[in-house]
Formats: C-alpha cells, structure tokens, sequence
C-alpha cells in the first residue's frame, strides 16, 4: 500500500484545499491511500533556540513514513501561508539529511480568486527544490474555488480534473520500489530504516 | 519624534538580523528612534476560523502606531521564515484597510551564506506589495554574516554600511509630515486617529 501524506495550507475547517486533497484522494488506485497531517496548528515557531518538540517530531515522522507528499495551498498576500512555510522549515532540519530529502512532492492549489494560488504553487516548489525534495514540476491551479467542486465533491471542471489524476498518477510513478533507492531522482532517497516508517 | 517600528524574521536571542536592526537604529539622526516588536514569536498560526487574540492586536497596533516599518530578516528554504510570514498575514487583515496599508516598509536582511538573503528579500517586497505597504524598492544583502560586523556593531564594509544609510534615509523620507497624508505614495496612508498611535 502507498501511502501520500497530505499537507493543507488553510487551517480553516472544510477549506477549499483540504477539499481538494480529499478530491485527489478520490482519484488514487486501489492500492494507494492519502492521510492528511492533522497537526501543522500545533508546531511553534520555528526558532534555532527551540528543540524540536513532540509536535515537530511527529510532523517529521509523518513525512519520512510516507512514501510522498501531495501539497494543497491556498495563497495568502501572494505568497506562502505563515504556517505551511513554518512547517516546511521545521521539516527541512536538519539540512541535508531531512525527511523530505529525496521524496517525490506534488504541490496544487485553490483560492477564491481568478488565477487559483498560481504564485505560491511555484514559490513551494522553489522552497521544496531548495531542501531537497523530488519536486514534480506541475502544478494545478484552481481558480473561484467557492464553484469549484461538484456535489461529489470531484473538481466540476473536467480539464483540471484531468490534470489532478495527472499530477497524482505523477507523483505515484516517482515512489521508488519497496526498499529501493529512486533512480529516476535527481537527489538519491534517503535509506529509510524500518523504524522511521 | 519619528517612530520606526522594527520587525525581525529571526526569533534567535542575539540573531544577525537583530544586529541588523540595531546597526540600522544607530545611523539614524536624532529626531527618529527604531523600537524592535518583541511579540512575534507568540504569535498563533493565522487561520480564517481563529478571531484575533490579544498577541495579533498588539503587533497591529504597533504597526499602527509607527510612522514606518523595517524588517530584517534571514532566508530560510529560500523563502520568508514562516513566522514572519505568518506576522505579515495576520497584520494584511483586514483587507484592504489594514495597520500596513500605505505605510513605509524597507526590507534588509543578513545571512551566513554569500548572497545575503537577497532571495527573500524580493518575495517579502511582493508580498508588501499585494498587503498594500509603500515598499521601497531596494535591497541590503549581508551576506557572511557572522563576520559582517565590527567591534562596535556596525556594518564592517563601507559599501553595506553607505548602503544602509541611504535605506534608513529613504525610508525616513517617505513618512508623510504629522498629520498629513503621504502625498506621493501610490497608496494613500491611513487615517491616524490619537487613540491608535
């Protein structure tokens, strides 16, 4: 079974991007599941004087006992949610040899505006380059996300519909066989020992 | 008495980016004085569905009660630290009517790195840009910073030290005269009433 963890952007309950992290959940295979990360609220600030709490741990956990990471971001002042960078930035220590390092991370959007989260989709991608993840070069930008879903709660436009199944079928491509190093990646996965998964 | 209010985007006691700030408050004259925001780390993640706590009010109204803003900040994943961004989309609300609105902000930033956070120095003017600050367009990129300042605490390298002068005076130069509207500001600046200064 694969498993893709889910990060959300919005905090808010029954926001547009968990909406469509549940929308890519519907699209996967039989044999692959998405869980999305209940705690980004809880982790603190990220500071060098802070160790790492239980929150923090468990955040980092969660990323090296998936087998990929599907991002959904709303975008905020045309940029990075506060607390989705606030996460990434806890999750990228300690450089080099962090969770992410290696694994395949797809980034999508929504916003209630016209242009569907376009900018920040490309600054994480930069920001998830930058620590070393396996970043698809794709995103999905979903524009008046408030008409976006159909009363299946599937994206009602079959374009972007096409294009989430992609990205997901993507993303699925890039998970290395079990117990095996990704080849196809530019950065070598990380070993990933029984006890991290 | 011209007020600057001083943001750092490093939460480290004794931070380069403190420094910085501090550097930047003894270039200024006599008649202007820089007071660092001390409450950013408690700050809780923005979301849609959290009212604003007592922490949020405060950064607001110290935003409001400053003639301008200057932030200083690191790079981290070659991005805005998520606190500060997190900051930044707390202090954006209400839009557009929002503390930062038509208000002078000048971005500077150090790092231990060779390039001087000047990555984050870009994406921090755009998203002051889309909140509505009067943004000035220019940079300090410090890099190596552990070796950027002398005894005294000041910017070692002439060029920086110039350059940094010239910010702080730019800056100052932008504050609308006491009770006027800042008349060449693409964006008109707030009313100021006495009970939010």
């Amino acid at each position: 079974m694969t498993l893709i963890l889910g990060l959300s952007g919005s905090l808010r309950r029954g926001s547009f991007n968990g909406r469509l992290l549940a929308a890519a959940a519907a699209l996967l295979p039989a044999d692959a599941r998405l869980e999305i990360f209940d705690g980004l609220a809880s982790l603190p600030p990220y500071s060098e004087d802070t160790p790492a709490p239980a929150a923090v741990d468990r955040l980092r956990g969660a990323i090296a006992g998936a087998d990929a990471v599907l991002i959904a971001t709303p975008e905020y002042n045309a940029s990075i949610p506060g607390q989705l960078k606030n996460a990434l930035d806890w999750a990228s220590r300690p450089f080099p040899d962090n969770a992410l390092r290696g694994r395949p991370v797809a980034v999508i959007g929504a916003s209630t505006g016209l242009f569907g989260a376009v900018w920040v989709q490309a600054e994480l991608r930069t920001v998830l380059g930058a620590i070393g993840a396996d970043v698809l070069n794709a995103d999905l930008p979903v524009g008046l996300a408030d008409e976006a879903f159909d009363e299946d709660e599937m994206l009602a436009d079959a374009g972007l519909r096409d294009r989430l199944a992609d990205i997901v079928e993507q993303l699925l491509r890039r998970v290395p066989r079990s117990g095996g190093i990704n080849e196809t990646s530019p950065t070598a996965a990380p070993s990933r020992s029984p006890a991290a998964r």
